[in-house]
């Protein structure tokens, strides 16, 4: 299987987070869930803005809009077309969804860096984040307590030669033993909205196997980040900071399993939980803006995904 | 605005195509849908398995495998986990989504053409379909008559410098003034499934809005096809054939007016209809195995999309 070495000469030139505006707590940890009349279009095209500010583009200078959303916020048309509608009306800016759930921010920057370095466009935006609490099944505590609402969104530009920026290195696998550890079974093609009853009504909410997971992550997860340090030829200690998808409380567990030591990665869990799509770029966006990622230094992004998905992709910032 | 004028060495190497079971009429036109029991991942599936044989592959020789598809068949995993999960479990190839709506299989290859051009994958399968009878509107006549459940796929890999087949041109435009032209408004994260009673309850339908479109196309397309023409250094009668989307039998009166002629192009919506993403694939695979379309012919994939989303791409088989 190929894998990314290829070196991509591209920037985060921009980026913007937001939360939702309804803060709840659970045993001390913190939640946020949308007020009423709050979508997460608002969210994301706040967030969207804001990366457009930071980056100094406006949005006609944008080549496509991409949405990197697990969720749908309508079956039909795509998000980003509904982003773009907020947003763009009145361009003619391409838009399309890149999805692969919780790590769709890492595989939307995999695959429109090789689109910027191909030539077929230069400044992309990206845009993350999901409706999580529309599904989330009251009964199932662990996920129920887990989730936030929120967005985030990058400025994805081409970088000039004399720029330290670049992707250098980029992975992902799908190993599907997991793909109901994690899901939504019902309410699109496989199970219709209209078969819903009151006996199959679960099948409509949020499900997570939390337990199961875990088991296939320690199986699994370990010898995929050693392949990927050994073909992109970096040490674990060139990195400055690792940016983890915020899947929920077990990432101390995990990380130094896969010899990231305390402080090395982003755990902003206990501040606001998972939130699927949003969860990468969410915590980029606040390393970033908190001083702990500069120009030049070597990130790492990473996570598992419903699927079960895992990216890793190395980046001077 | 970028527009993909650089040529990508890749290969249609292998197509497969699959309707439903269930063959109904409207007015002396064919219609198919899900048999009781049948689900469109079977025909995704089946679909995938026969590019994969045309092109003499196996799912192991896969790099990545893409769901261009419309619509979720589960709000998730992505349906490409759910593919992988059917055809490739045990594996680790990459499963991902990339979605445009009806022109998501012209999008695909666009994007995954760049990642093949870039060297980050060699062989992706890509597979188109949808679940079109999950949600139409039995009182709204014009397009609860129009659509098909199908799919199609494609094997998609690099060619060799010898070899004539390459992609010349792309190009994609969204009008959001059309986002809500086509549009299922409920169901997903805006207006969530739980939310449905019994006066909303229309909004969880496919919701087409035929003259609207129309309209929107007759003002908007002949612009955008002389552009691409224009900006490719291609013209009309270098195309041995169009494949326009199939999106309904307004095609004869379009497809004159942007200056292809009758025999120029494929039209099957008295066969099958509108099959949302599967429809260019599906047309592209039965042109090929009718010999209408071989190997170094120069051909246009082309059609519109809810978004409002243009497709544009040049390809030489």
């Amino acid at each position: 299987m190929k894998n990314g070495q290829i070196k991509r000469k591209v920037k985060l030139a921009g980026m913007g987070r937001v939360l939702a505006g309804d803060a709840i707590t659970f045993h001390g940890e913190t939640r946020y869930r949308l007020l009423p009349g709050e979508t997460l279009l608002d969210l994301v095209c706040l967030a969207a803005g804001r990366a457009l500010e930071q980056a100094d583009r406006e949005i006609g200078d944008v080549d496509c809009i991409v949405c990197a959303m697990a969720t749908p916020l309508q079956a039909i048309p795509c998000n980003a077309a509904l982003v773009h509608e907020r947003m763009a009306k009145g361009t003619e800016i391409p838009a399309m969804d890149i999805n692969t759930t919780c790590t769709s921010f890492i595989s939307a920057l995999d695959v429109m860096s090789c689109m910027v370095e191909a030539g077929r466009y230069e400044t992309v935006l990206i845009v993350s984040g999901d409706t999580a609490s529309a599904a989330l099944n009251p009964n199932q505590q662990e996920s129920y307590e887990l989730f936030s609402d929120g967005a985030a969104a990058c400025v994805l530009t081409k970088a000039e030669q004399e720029e330290a920026s670049e992707i250098i290195y980029s992975s992902q696998r799908t190993w599907s033993e997991g793909a109901h550890d994690t899901e939504i079974r019902g309410g699109c093609g496989l199970l219709p909205v209209f078969s819903m009853n009151e006996e199959n009504k679960v099948d409509y909410y949020f499900d997570m196997k939390g337990i199961k997971i875990l088991k296939l992550c320690a199986r699994k997860l370990p010898g995929f980040v050693e392949d990927c340090f050994k073909e992109a030829g970096i040490r674990r200690d060139e990195i400055r900071l690792v940016i983890p998808h915020q899947a929920s409380k077990a990432l101390d567990i995990i990380m130094p399993r896969l010899g990231f030591g305390e402080g090395t990665y982003m755990n902003r869990v206990w501040a606001y939980g998972n939130m699927v799509s949003a969860s990468v770029p969410y915590a980029l966006c606040e390393a970033i803006q908190e001083g702990k990622v500069q120009r030049g230094d070597l990130i790492l992004l990473m996570g598992t995904a419903a699927g079960l998905t895992v990216n890793f992709m190395l980046l001077r910032y």
